[in-house]
C-alpha cells in the first residue's frame, strides 16, 4: 500500500499540526497521543515517510524501536509507572487508523486497566503538563 | 528488576523445552504461540537475557524490531493476513506474563477479533502446520 502524505503524523512532521512533542532529533519523533489510553501515553515515530511496519526501512525501524525504549523508560520515571504496553498496529485490520508508523508506548498502573482507543480527547492543560515531565525525565 | 533465567522463554533458548521456530540466528529467535490469540501468532526473543524493554541492550531491541518486521511480512504471505497488531507488554501491570523481552507479531483478518491472551492451547499438529507455513514464506 502507498504512502499518503496527507495523514495526521505527515502534518504534525512538517508543522502544518500542532502536537505535544516530548522528543525530537533527525530521525524520530515522540509526542503525546491526544486520546490517551492512560497518563502519559506517547507515540513514536520516524520521520521518514512510512505506512507502517510491512514498509518501513528497517534501520528507521530500529531507530523507532530505540526511541521507544527511551520514552519508556521515561515514563516509569515520570509518572511512577508499574508497566508499559507497547501496541503498534498495521492495516486497517490490523487496528491502524492513521497510516504514518507509529509505535505507541503506554504507561501501566496496577489494578487500571487501559481506556478504549479513541475514547476522550483530553484536556490540552493536561497533556501539556505530562508532556513537561515527561521530557523532564528524558533529560535526567 | 532481574533477569529470572528459570522462565520458560530461557528454556526454550536452551533446548530444555519445545517449541515450533520458525527463525533463529546467533541473536534471536521466532517461534509460534501455543496460545495464539489469531493462526500464526509468533513471538520473537533476543537470545540475549533481558527481562523487558526496560533493560534490554539497545543493540539487541533494534536487532528484535527488524525479525519482528520479517516475520510479519511473512505472515502476510503465509497466512494472506489483512493486517498485523504487535504487542510488547512489560512487568506485571504492562501485561508480560513471562519474563523474558518479547514482542508478539499477530496476523490480523478483516472482522476477526482477536482471541483473549491465553485462552486456549493450540493442536500441537496445527501450530507444527503454521509453523511450516510461515517458514516457507521467510525462505522466499
Amino acid at each position: 500500500m502507498a504512502y499518503d502524505p496527507g495523514n495526521i503524523f505527515a502534518k504534525i512532521l512538517r508543522g502544518e499540526l500542532p502536537a505535544h512533542r516530548v522528543y525530537e532529533d533527525d530521525r524520530a519523533l515522540a509526542f503525546l497521543d491526544i486520546m490517551p489510553r492512560s497518563t502519559g501515553h506517547a507515540l513514536v515515530i520516524p520521520k521518514a515517510a512510512a505506512r507502517n511496519l510491512l514498509d518501513v526501512a528497517p534501520d528507521d525501524l530500529a531507530y523507532v524501536a530505540q526511541v521507544a525504549q527511551r520514552i519508556a523508560r521515561a515514563q516509569v520515571k515520570a509518572f511512577d509507572a508499574d508497566g508499559i504496553s507497547v501496541h503498534q498496529f498495521n492495516e486497517t485490520a490490523g487496528g491502524q487508523v492513521v497510516f504514518h508508523l507509529h509505535v505507541h508506548v503506554i504507561p501501566r498502573f496496577e489494578g487500571v486497566d487501559l481506556l478504549p482507543p479513541q475514547s476522550k480527547m483530553e484536556a490540552p492543560e493536561v497533556l501539556a503538563e505530562n508532556a513537561a515531565r515527561l521530557k523532564a525525565a528524558l533529560e535526567n
